[in-house]
């Protein structure tokens, strides 16, 4: 296996199905690496001519006999095997196949692609697409693939790479981010992902020392760990990764998956696996751009408190409402700084933060720069928003000094909102583009902006995830299917989560003796054929006598004639009810793309109506457990609420963690639920009511 | 009172404290009103001076001897009253007053702005600001302001206009949106508002024939409810009024505060009234120019159904993401265009909505124009967004007049997301502009700018609000503060809202008789000194006969002498129960910019766990009403859930609106709680299990 990152600099590249018309998808990639200054060697591979563009045509790739690391494969979607094969059997260790018509188009594509996977396999080449646009690399000027993005000879090299699951709009959102001045370095349109996926290129671009931020469109991916994994290596190497996911409603998943062939997994449980890898989400192509802007600064706050300084009171109020809406904290000043802002600020500006200088600055520029410096010399400030409106010329350039010694002083973020026409700031524009000082239309961006960087640093600098509890294994029963109630909450028990005491009467029981368990009780059908025991009249709940019991068990055999008569009835469930608990649920779901995942919220009718859920990928330890019970929007009904103490938070957050455990470890286990499971007041734990496990045969 | 219309497009204008220095607030628009165009006359006014920037300078506005609308005021705080004294008795309607250093400073200010509006009122002038930055009239190229946006004379005039609190802020916002290629028509700072407010700005601009889309800027509105009356006669209109409020986080609002002086109400009821007006709320410049670019387009789609056609997938999914996300549907294609679709897209494309025409349309143009308008001919299509991803040259010219031939002929929008380099597709982009095509650069923001014609559309063609219901005058006691439970719910009840059935027993109560009520029943304390009884344990549940309420009423006893001794017991409430009804909660607030406000929301753990509450301005008719409950994230409750049956959604519905009549018409009524009103199965109405109302003296 020849390692990704080579692939991003080669030395030779071939074009099979090299087109003498340079507007075809053949000619195309002859054309931009001909002319654009590619720094390597260009060859263009089809029998049917001598020279392309001025270029010597080879017949084959064999023919070549010099350095060629990669193929771009152009030819229709039924030769490319024999092609894949070609190369491979030449040596060259990566084809990138630009041709459609694989899996996208349904059963027969999907057998082409399967052929193009074996060809591949078989000479040890690897394959990108098929179906894809193609690789550019801007410091190497390899314009490798077709698509208006390829005839761009003027794109700026940079430091920024990306790889996209969808060419045309992947290429796109570079010319976008480009027009912006974002300089990019590799970009890669992966297709179908028959072989190279998104989350091994992501991997090979940790390893480029060229690229420093990473960015990623994806419509789903199949090896969401691996997504993960690449993360966690991101955030390791210090490298942001950006992800923007599609597909995320039903009707966005269903095109989705007709435009690749791929399914997309839960939108939802593709957020929670971007959260616990550091990975941070774009929305869309302006977010990413001034995402990029915000981290090619080169500082990360050492957390999450901002001030903001301006010339205008409204652009302030504005950063503020939104930093405070996406949780960063607004910087209380020392009395150091309120010395400085108190003798610099005329009354009717602000001297607390948002700080507001007003128009005076127009007959003192001094007054600026003794702010700027005051307020990030603060040890109560993380980073700084300069709010300087439209401020054009001589001011515009002595602010932009001003921060760029505060920068360079303090090794702060600064981020500016500012909208002068360029040719009203030159100057201004240029010292502070040199120093990377990131610029922004709206104080509303630079909020976003602000908030990107204190999340990255928060979670570059936070501790290292608790491990999973250890949990012991269980021996799931053979075969496949629900189990019941009582086996359900016996392997829970197993694995350290408390159930509700409770006694099993027989299915002919019909006048109970005596029993063990503290009133009120709940009555519950045992029947393997029921999973839903409440829809079918199956619980009676608050029952406090032992003829209570009887007449419970009565109605519920009356119920079940009634309804479901053809189910087999195990038994009766007596068991006692929790009163002093707020009921709550977990969950476990197997993902397409991320396997096992473990879903709280809470339980009741709150469940379905609010969907108030948090999910993450098993297993993991109790501090993501107790993060789930924080992300919930009703988070504050386990503290102390209404008169009522505290829940039991730890003993909550550990059965989750063991939950997450179990779902990982026994992989047999294809869904379970313990709904409700009760919080109790804090010291007296959990107790899961009712549970259902399906296995896998 | 001269009509505010009139302010727009004076024939003079007189700058009082006309500064020969250029640069400075008296001199700037001096300079800009002489230099750039203004089709009137500009009378500076100075005694120091006999000529300014080679204009004659007068000595006070009594010399001006011509016809002059509006005096321009940039003399210091203190002397601005008296400029403005002289300037009514010049007979000049419109004083804007660029001084700052009143209200926004305290409490001297504040003395100063009254001086201020007392010498406007008595001769008659009407005041812009103070603390302001002036007024821009592009049609008539009226610079009459200071700061940077009056030192640029390239700005684009348009229909739009513009009101903003924030002059520097709004005024770097046209800026902005000019940028983008939005012509503006007038755009006015309105600082303090000490006399002129935003509302009355807005009115005017709805009757000014040059505008046709109306934003506005602001941090809060003294009149709300004036704010909401210019939204409903915007619609009318059919001009759009765009808003964009700051100051919504506690310290944004404090900010907001410092900066004009005025108290912000609650984000939430300026949302709320928002909606009950026609109101777009704006978040970002971004935002407010796609908006712009959409109305401008002049087509409104007559439904929610949109549909995507694009040569990339992956835009095509991002459309959809967030057109569902945002409560749009995805059209679904009748058989005529079912059979265009099939005939002209291969296989690798999508002829499904989001339909995929690929990269394929390079080798073949007519396909797009084809697909192009068979979509746009569907009747099940209201408006359709075209996904050109960067597509350049003859492509994207012959996708251009696609678009324009099909926009033509059935009269509905198209939005495209493109990103070429404008030089790249100029024919194309000219052809586009010239038929005010709205291009965006990102799918994401094509959806946005979809979602806000297709709502503009909806409220415009929405059936007129129902009528709020009558609802009898009720008598308040005498004095203010808070009326007992017993006399809260009696008042209710006499506005025909069900309270529960009870009966009070008498302070000294120990065996009460046998009560013709249904157990369970509640026993409560009656007390006028306690607000929150189950906070002081005077409420116990669930009582289920006579002896139960006796030992109940020993509890509470017990209770309030250890947790609140001093309180005066009136009585003890023993009432029934609702067992069946789901929990919610109306209140009344009065807001400082709205007035009596009503809040709906669950009940119960509920209330504070889960804020989820929806608020409208009262009073209101009963289809308000409807839409705020289905407005809860919680709003499946209320219908057919876990196998019970619907709710009484029409009484409680009707509760509501006869609660906001009450609101409205009692004004007395500083606050009112019912909490909880249980809501019961269809047909069995809603009953008020507790109440608090507080009135003022």
């Amino acid at each position: 296996m020849h390692a990704l990152s080579h692939l991003f600099e080669p030395r030779g590249i071939a074009i099979v199905g090299a087109s003498a018309d340079l507007t075809r998808i053949g000619g195309q990639p002859v054309r931009a690496l001909n002319r654009f200054g590619f720094r390597g060697a260009v060859y263009p591979v089809n029998p049917k001519y001598r020279e392309i563009d001025g270029l010597r045509c080879y017949a084959s790739v064999a023919d070549i006999g010099a350095p060629c690391d990669v193929a771009l494969i152009a030819v229709p979607a039924q030769a490319a095997s024999e092609a894949v094969r070609a190369c491979g059997a030449a040596g060259i260790p990566f084809c990138i196949v630009l041709s459609a018509g694989y899996r996208e188009t349904g059963a027969d594509g999907a057998a082409l692609e399967a052929q193009l996977r074996q060809a591949a396999a078989k000479t040890g080449t690897r394959l990108i697409g098929p179906n894809c646009q193609g690789l550019l690399n801007l410091t190497t000027r390899l314009y490798a693939g077709f698509g208006s993005v390829f005839q761009e000879p003027e794109l700026l090299a940079g430091s920024v790479s990306m790889v996209s699951q969808s060419g045309g709009f992947g290429f796109s959102v570079l010319m976008s981010c480009g027009a912006r001045g974002i300089g990019f370095r590799v970009a890669i349109s992966t297709g179908n992902e028959a072989d190279v996926t998104t989350p091994e290129v992501i991997e090979a671009l940790i390893e480029d020392p060229g690229t420093r931020i990473i960015c990623a469109y994806i419509e789903s991916v199949a090896d969401g760990r691996r997504l993960m994994a690449a993360g966690r290596r991101a955030l390791a190497a210090g490298k942001p990764l950006l992800v923007w996911k599609s597909g995320n409603s039903a009707d966005g998943a269903r095109a989705a998956s007709s435009h690749t062939g791929s399914m997309t997994g839960r939108y939802d449980i593709y957020r929670a696996a971007f959260r616990q890898s550091g990975i941070i989400e774009i929305f869309d192509i302006d977010d990413l751009a001034d995402a990029c802007r915000a981290f090619l600064g080169g500082i990360l706050p050492a957390g999450p408190r901002v001030a903001s300084v301006g010339i205008s009171g409204g652009a302030g109020i504005l950063f503020t409402d939104r930093a405070i809406a996406r949780g960063l904290t607004l910087a209380k000043f020392g009395d150091e700084t309120n010395k400085v802002l108190r003798a610099a600020i005329p009354s009717y500006g602000s001297i607390v933060n948002p700080v507001d200088v007003t128009a005076s600055v127009f007959n003192d520029f001094a007054l600026l720069t003794d702010v700027i410096n005051a307020m990030l010399a603060d040890p109560e400030v993380d980073q700084l928003a300069v709010m300087l409106a439209s401020l054009p010329g001589e001011g515009a350039l002595r602010s932009a000094r001003a921060i760029r010694e505060a920068i360079a002083r303090h090794n702060k973020p600064i981020m500016l909102a500012w909208v002068p026409s360029r040719k009203r700031a030159e100057a201004a524009y240029a010292l502070l583009d040199e120093g990377h000082v990131p610029i922004y239309e709206s104080p509303v961006r630079v909020a976003e902006a602000a908030v990107k960087l204190a999340g990255f640093s928060a979670v570059r600098s936070a501790a290292p995830p608790a491990p999973p509890p250890n949990v012991k294994r269980i021996t799931l029963p053979a075969g496949g299917g629900p189990l019941d109630e009582v086996r359900s909450k016996a392997l829970l028990a197993q694995i350290g989560i408390p159930v509700a005491r409770e006694v099993v009467l027989p299915a002919d029981c019909e006048q109970p003796a005596a029993l063990d368990l503290q009133y009120p009780v709940a009555v519950k059908i045992l029947s393997r054929d029921i999973a839903h025991k409440s829809e079918v009249g199956g619980v009676m709940l608050g029952i406090t006598g032992i003829d209570g019991i009887a007449a419970a068990i009565r109605s519920i055999r009356a119920n079940l004639k009634r309804q479901r008569p053809e189910a087999a009835i195990d038994g009766f469930i007596v068991a006692e009810i929790i009163t002093d608990g707020l009921e709550t649920l977990i969950g476990v779901v197997r993902d397409p793309s991320f396997g096992p995942v473990v879903a709280f919220g809470l339980g009741g009718i709150a469940t379905e109506a609010l969907k108030d859920v948090a999910y993450r990928v098993a297993p993991f330890g109790i501090d993501v457990a107790r993060a789930m019970i924080g992300e919930l929007r009703a988070a504050a009904l386990f503290g102390a609420f209404r008169g009522r103490g505290a829940l039991d938070v730890e003993a909550l957050a550990e059965a989750i963690a063991r939950v997450s455990v179990l779902a990982a470890q026994e992989e047999r286990i294809a869904e379970l639920d313990i709904n409700p499971l009760f919080v109790r007041p804090r010291g007296q734990g959990v107790v899961a009511a009712d549970a259902l496990i399906i296995t896998k045969p």
